[in-house]
Formats: C-alpha cells, sequence, structure tokens
C-alpha cells in the first residue's frame, strides 16, 4: 500500500569525525522516502528551491519514489549544517537556513488522495494537523515530532497526537513531551495524549514500543512493550537522518502488510531499525541510495541473530 | 557448580526518589550471592565488622549461601552511603566509610579450594589477582572492576584482565578502560587485554555481549555480539546492587550449566537482566532475598517475550 509523506527535502553540511561534506541531499521526508521505498510505493510532499536540481529528483526516480507532491519554489532549498563529536549520539546544529520550507504550504495531488499510510514527519504541528485532516482513506497514521514543537507549540501539537496510530520519538522528546523520566511512565503519559502506539528510539540501544488499548483491533488486553536491538556498529560514518530512516524502514514494512498485527508492528520494530543501521554507514543518503533487497533481509537475519536466544551462532 | 565470590559486604543508607533507609544491608558480594544463590551453590570471601549481627549472617543462610569464608574483624563493617535523583541512572556517592573493608586481606578457606567458578566482584585488583592465584582448579573467572580501578591502578588490573573469561562491566567503564567512544571499537580493545569475552551493561537498556576468539571451546570464528533487553519498569526503587545482581544471575545459570555454549552464555545474558530487574523493585536486598524461582522463570520468559519476534503477545 502506499505511503504519503509530508515532510522536509533539504541539503545537509555535515561534519563528522569521519570527515566533512557540503551541501549533500537530506530532509526528513528524503529519508524517510528512501527507506521506505525498499518495501512498499512512498509519494512525497514537500517544497524544494531552484537548487533541487533534476540530479537531485533522479535519486528519487531511480527508488521509484512518486515526487509530483515536491512542489518546485523560488529560492533556495533548506539547508541545515552540523557537527558531531563523540560517539556521535547527539548532533550540534550549527546553522538552519529555511529557506524556501519557512512558507511550507503542504498542497496534496490528487493522484495522492487514495494513500492509506500517512506519515507526518518532523514539521510545524499546524501543517502536519492541516495534511492529515485532508487524507479522508487513510488507515493508518504515524508521525514524529521534536523538542520545539513540544515545548512551544504544544496546543498545536496535541491536536496532531490525538490522529496518531503510532508516535515515533527519541528519548529525550518523551521525557520532555510527558515530564517524566521513568521510560514507562513516560510512555503511559505520551499514550494518554491519543497516540494509540508510541515507538521511543534509544539511538545505539535501538528502540521500545509501547501500546495502548486500541493499538491492535485483534488485542483485548494492553500489549506488552517489545523491545528492538540496534546494530553494535564499530563505524558510524554520519547519523544524519538515522531516524527518519527507521521511520521509513518501520512504517514502509508496516504498510506493505495486509494487516497491522503485534507480530507484524515487532518485524516493522527490526526493519526500522536495519534502515537506521545502513543509513548511518555512509554520508547523506548514500547508502540509503544503493542498498539491496538482500542486503536489508540479511541485516534483518543478523538482528535476530544478536538478540534471540535460539539463534545459531 | 560451586560458585566462590569474593568481594564486599557492606551496610548501606540510600537515599532516592521513593525513600530513604538507613544501614541495610549490602555490599556487591551479598547481593551477587543472593541473586546467585538460585541458580547454584555460592560460597563468599568477605570481611565484616562487629556489626554484622547473626540476623544478617542468617540472611545469606536462609539462601543456603556458605559464609564461613566471611571474616569476623574488630571494628566496623564497609558503610556506603548514597543518594539518587531523577531517572535514578547514576548514584551520587555521599560517604564511603571503609572501615574492616580498608584493610581486607581475602583468606580462602580450605573447604573452598576445589570452587570451579570464580567471581571477582569489583575490589582492588591486587587482591583479585591473589585471590586468583590461589584457585588453582577453577574452570572459570569472571570478574568486575571500577572506573577508580581502571584510572588509578592500571597497571594492576591488566594483570587481572588477562585471567578473565568474563569481564563485566558497564558502558562508561568501557570507554574508560578504552579510551573508545564507540562501543565496537571499546569491547575490541578491551578484548585485546585479555579477557576472553566482556559483557557491557547498559541500565536500562540492557546488555550486549562481546566475543573473543577464544570465548566458547567450540567456536571456529568470532562470534556476533549479543543483546540482551532490559525490563521496562515503571518503578525503580532503588537500584544499588543492580549490576551485582545481574553478575549473580548471569553467573549463576553459567555455573549450573554442564558446558558453556553460546546458547549457555545467551540465557545467562536473560538471567542476569531477569536478577536485576528485581534487585531494584525493593530497597537493598529485600526482593532478591524473596523472589521465588518460579518468579524468576516467568521473568525469564517475559524477557524473551518483549525481545523476540515470534512472541505470543
Amino acid at each position: 500500500m502506499a505511503i504519503l509523506v509530508v515532510g522536509s527535502v533539504a541539503f545537509d553540511s555535515i561534519e563528522t569525525p569521519h570527515g566533512k561534506v557540503d551541501h549533500c541531499l537530506g530532509g526528513a521526508a528524503t529519508h524517510f522516502a528512501l527507506a521506505a521505498s525498499y518495501f512498499t510505493d512512498v509519494r512525497v510532499i514537500a517544497v524544494a528551491g531552484e537548487d533541487f536540481l533534476p540530479k537531485y529528483e533522479a535519486v528519487f526516480a531511480a527508488r521509484g519514489i512518486d515526487t509530483r507532491g515536491i512542489e518546485h519554489a523560488k529560492g533556495l532549498s533548506f539547508h541545515w549544517t552540523g557537527a558531531y563529536t563523540g560517539n556521535l549520539s547527539e548532533a550540534q546544529t550549527l546553522g538552519t537556513d529555511l529557506n524556501v520550507f519557512e512558507r511550507f504550504e503542504p498542497k496534496i495531488p490528487d493522484v495522492y488522495k487514495d494513500s492509506e499510510y500517512l506519515f507526518l514527519a518532523n514539521i510545524d504541528p499546524v501543517l502536519q494537523a492541516r495534511v492529515r485532516s485532508q487524507m479522508t482513506k487513510v488507515r493508518m497514521v504515524c508521525g514524529d515530532t521534536m523538542n520545539y514543537w513540544i515545548r512551544d507549540h504544544a496546543a498545536n501539537l496535541a491536536v496532531v497526537l490525538r490522529e496518531l496510530d503510532v508516535l515515533l520519538i527519541n528519548d529525550g522528546e518523551a521525557r520532555m513531551l510527558s515530564g517524566e523520566t521513568n521510560s514507562v511512565k513516560a510512555a503511559e503519559k505520551v499514550l494518554a495524549m491519543g497516540p494509540k502506539s508510541l515507538v521511543v528510539k534509544h539511538g545505539e540501544y535501538g528502540a521500545t514500543a509501547f501500546f495502548g488499548k486500541r493499538s491492535f483491533s485483534s488485542a483485548t488486553a494492553v500489549p506488552r512493550p517489545f523491545r528492538a536491538p540496534a546494530l553494535p556498529l564499530a563505524e558510524v560514518v554520519d547519523p544524519t537522518g538515522a531516524g527518519d530512516s527507521f521511520a521509513g524502514g518501520f512504517y514502509g514494512y508496516l504498510a506493505s502488510q495486509p494487516e497491522l498485527t503485534p507480530a507484524v508492528f515487532r518485524k516493522a520494530m527490526f526493519y526500522g531499525g536495519v534502515m537506521g543501521s545502513f543509513a548511518v554507514e555512509r554520508f547523506g543518503t548514500e547508502r540509503l541510495q544503493a542498498v539491496t533487497r538482500e542486503e536489508i533481509d540479511a541485516r534483518f537475519e543478523l538482528f535476530r541473530e544478536i538478540s534471540h536466544l535460539d539463534s545459531a551462532i
């Protein structure tokens, strides 16, 4: 089933202990779409500037991603400059040039209106809600957000949270959103805000899913949390977009399945980790552009092997 | 098979957001021995003071733990005062009264000399090495250490590391010992120092095992890392001794098995998490004294359920 993603297409200038790149293709919608494209059809709504040359659009096309919803505006694309040090767990933002993204007003092409899976990447919750309300045929809505919206746009974000089947955030965001330091209590509070389920990403330690009563139509009781591992990697070249790639693998797999069951959700968590682990192996989207389905399946088995008692090491 | 543990028996005065306790029974050897006692016979070498009354010795006896190696010295027992705030991930040490522990000179009773499993809890590496050298019949040696020995007693610690089948430390200690922030590179460096395998504890995120070439007599290649989850807990009452309880569950299970295989090692990692999860539910050793084997097995199944793709949620 097709996923519609609305979010940012950007250029990133990144420095990590492994090197430096200038203006490489990035943005949440980009990482998400590339990762999800290995599982299902993907349609993108975003805005790009005049520097979004045909060669960049070709990156999407090569993966069969529908870019008819990427608006071409006058001016430059969103540009993010950041650096990572130490164990690369947190980015230091050095510059955020919103450019054409500042006046982003998502427009949904008619050919996108039948999308059954919606992913609201990290953008202004007002825009997230506006897109959501126009998509009358969606079966499932998954969304992301960040500290800025949590802290300064809480009322707008609250509207979006009530619409979500899955909220995908990281530890710090879960703590900020809930005001709780304990992860279980934080999850309970976040679920009480509306999302049917919550996936909290722990960076190099994997991710945990927490479920509300309404997570699965088949569930009679609240399902237990589920923990998916991350792959211990000797070399993280560039963590930019790891979370969006996780989301792409997670949601791409979900959308490719006929029904949402606990078993499907668990596998989706593993595929999320798999795509995140590929994303960080190279700068920007380089690895996500070139990975193969065989490599994805082999890495999925690796994730199983490093976490399951019955592994055949 | 019997485990011999050498380490501290102490009294702890602890404050957490859940309350305050004064002089409750603690110490690395105590937590370790109680946790391991649910799996195998345990023998303790430690020193205690005149405040180590028969009622405290009875805590060990109730679990069938051999305390003939606990020396009763003139003076007071080791006393630690600490506090936890926030998400209880790190203790703030408010006081360390070594008392009789300051001149601890481990003496190994003859009846302990046939022990096949040795656990060197966190004490001066000079003492760890001395005990190790006297145990001529051991099949396996597992050990712990801490930042103080890593930083200021590196040469002495290096001697111990070469003797270990398993080194059990936490993330911060692995980084300090290796000088590496990347966990995989850190593990490689630590394994190059001698231990056949390394278990790195991640607190609420579980633990990862890294293996060297000599980890298993049956292994032809270097086995992959293995990640065990921790249980998401809504209430952590007192994290003191969680690491030692992990070690007790881990090593107790290992020692109870006829052979060390990768499958046994993986289950041991889960049992470590299980015992750690019980330990933090109450202050001090309260929960470890009273848990049942049925509860342990049920929680082991819970650990499997929250981490395995084929769980029947």
